[in-house]
């Protein structure tokens, strides 16, 4: 079957000024600019700026950008609702999907180019809006919407926690948003790219990015890495707990490994230093990080030679834990950041390059054959 | 730019037994059977009996697999509120997203050999509510649970209009939803595989095929296509409307034309003959099937050099305009039908062929720039 492209591996769906990867040497770029710099020096509204406009914005642009965000957090009565009804044990992920499903099916407009943009912008806000809500219905919380604010990240970490998040919190949360903003084209932006070849609204492409990320070998794979450590439970007991589960049952390491980097993961280094960082602030949070850190270290003793390193999920969860989210947000929280750039991908997708995405499926089946009338057939 | 695999054009992505198309022969089969020895000699449970375990099956077990039809009907009720919560005129495809993404967030099981094709079976099922509510919360209907019945195109008539069908329109149902069942791997059904690669639950790849599916470029056709005779209005006014529409603003003609078929669409002469019978039933049916020959006729007169026939979508409206259906809910019938072809497909390569989806973008932007403090950038 060598005419099958399996998995798509290597096949370029198409092309983008947004995000660049240099799997062998660790190097990840958003429109040029090294993950790292961005992290250090800019803002999540500054990345959205760079990703939709191709730039980052100046002064003005930034405070027009933030203006539209602080502007769009309302979402309709219905669509909380619609969230609040759902069980509570109900997968994050899938009640993300339901809720913009509402939105999609409320707010389902056409592609235009006058607009594409702020449309985007509108859907990030009320991203946050949805996300925070999704842990508040789950916590068994009351709806709340987002408040303005001088940062998305502060926004939405006041509505998820109803409380005045430290300057230490908003900095680790604007950073994980930057970090987890793009990754070219995973198998989330995949769907997002199939879904808008049809031009069905940017709302279905989120939607169906959703979907695919709720899958375990996708978006999962943070709460999986963290719920290692979590099953380890004390730092004395990792080097027994990778023995056996690694090395001897051979269950798969998560948090380590990916089809593109065949080196240290550029994220990962950052979200280690913000974990270390924010997880001094408990002892509950310092013992995950420690725990994190030494099965790190067997991980790449026992890995490194297959080029199998720590990926961007193996230390965010220490992140978003000491944060105060619980385990089942982690992949919403994901999904809240990549918002971006599902939309940036599909408005490129729509804008420059449209195509309807119609592979084909090569027939293996029987022969031709004729029906035999159920009468006759036994 | 020729590394790009534009709209995956001639890209395999996978394998199947379900589907064989010959486009320039107008040749379409499931597992080897005519699309028109189906439609005449087998009822819709038989070809999913078909698609999911690679027969048609023997009278005991269609007999099986109407009663698991028939016990499978019932929703949660927090579902049927989530789509009678929405405002009447949100699109009819984006409430079954909703509807689908809440069952997502409830039921997502896992994969498991042992019971997907049962879980299919009992999505298909919740399908034919989902539809029914949905035209009826447009309608501003009360709910209703489809009822147990010998055939699933009655159960689904009978809830949808709450009245008894004839057997004229349930057979035109049936083979409605045989003609729509599966058509390889286009957009909607490449969305539910990538979905399908992350491991993400049954729901949640019909979320995101119904999501691809909401486009105009995809789904919405049927709908376009009968709304060209709605513009059209009377049948001695279709040829000066083809005249100024298709000939002078070079319009597209809706119905006409498929990637695939270079000939005419087989499904389109079976959708003909089922509009041609039930159409003789009212006036109005009548007057659209006449519009509809008259620019069969002269869309085949003026394209058929460049191989664009008529497909599956240019009769199919005069078919469910007949049933009585809205044009609104045109692709959702089609969507109906098309869950079999979903589900069919995703299972095939989660259990035989499963790989993560991750093509790759090419990279086309700023090459390695530095970031300069938002202070400095004016």
């Amino acid at each position: 079957m060598s005419q099958i492209s399996r998995g798509l591996e290597n096949v370029f769906i198409k092309t983008t000024a947004l995000t660049y990867i240099d799997g062998d040497n660790g190097i990840l770029r958003y429109g040029g600019f090294d993950i790292d710099d961005l992290v250090e020096h800019t803002s999540f509204e500054e990345v959205i700026h760079l990703m939709l406009y191709g730039d980052l914005p100046t002064k003005v642009q930034l405070q027009r950008l933030k203006t539209s965000l602080n502007e769009a957090y309302e979402i309709p009565q219905q669509v909380i609702d619609t969230i609040y009804s759902l069980p509570r044990e109900s997968d994050a992920i899938g009640m993300m999907e339901t809720a913009f499903s509402a939105l999609s099916s409320i707010y389902g407009e056409m592609w235009n180019k006058n607009t594409n943009k702020e449309t985007a912008i509108k859907l990030i806000a009320k991203a946050s809006t949805v996300t925070a809500n999704v842990l508040r219905a789950k916590e068994g919380k009351k709806p709340v919407i987002p408040e303005s604010s001088d940062s998305f990240a502060r926004s939405f970490l006041s509505a998820s926690f109803a409380r005045t998040p430290t300057n230490d919190e908003v900095k680790a949360m604007d950073a994980a948003l930057i970090l987890y903003a793009d990754h070219e084209v995973p198998a989330s932006t995949t769907a997002a790219l199939v879904t808008s070849s049809t031009l069905s609204d940017m709302y279905s492409c989120v939607v169906a990015a959703l979907a695919a990320l709720k899958g375990p070998l996708h978006g999962g794979a943070a709460e999986e890495a963290f719920k290692q450590f979590l099953e380890i439970g004390e730092p004395e007991r990792t080097e027994e707990w990778f023995k056996k589960k690694i090395l001897e049952e051979k269950s798969r390491l998560m948090g380590f490994g990916h089809r593109v980097y065949k080196t240290y993961d550029p994220r990962a280094k950052i979200f280690k230093r913000y974990a270390q960082k924010l997880s001094e602030r408990s002892n509950e949070a310092r013992k995950y990080f420690e725990i994190a850190l030494k099965v790190e270290e067997l991980g790449i003793e026992k890995f490194a030679e297959k080029h199998i390193y720590p990926n961007t999920d193996f230390f965010s969860g220490v992140v978003f834990y000491s944060l105060g989210f619980p385990v089942y947000m982690f992949t919403s929280l994901f999904a809240l950041s990549r918002t971006l750039g599902w939309t940036a991908h599909v408005i490129e997708y729509v804008e420059d390059q449209h195509r309807l995405i119609r592979p084909r499926a090569l027939y293996i089946g029987p022969l031709k054959r004729e029906v035999i009338p159920i009468e006759l057939r036994g």
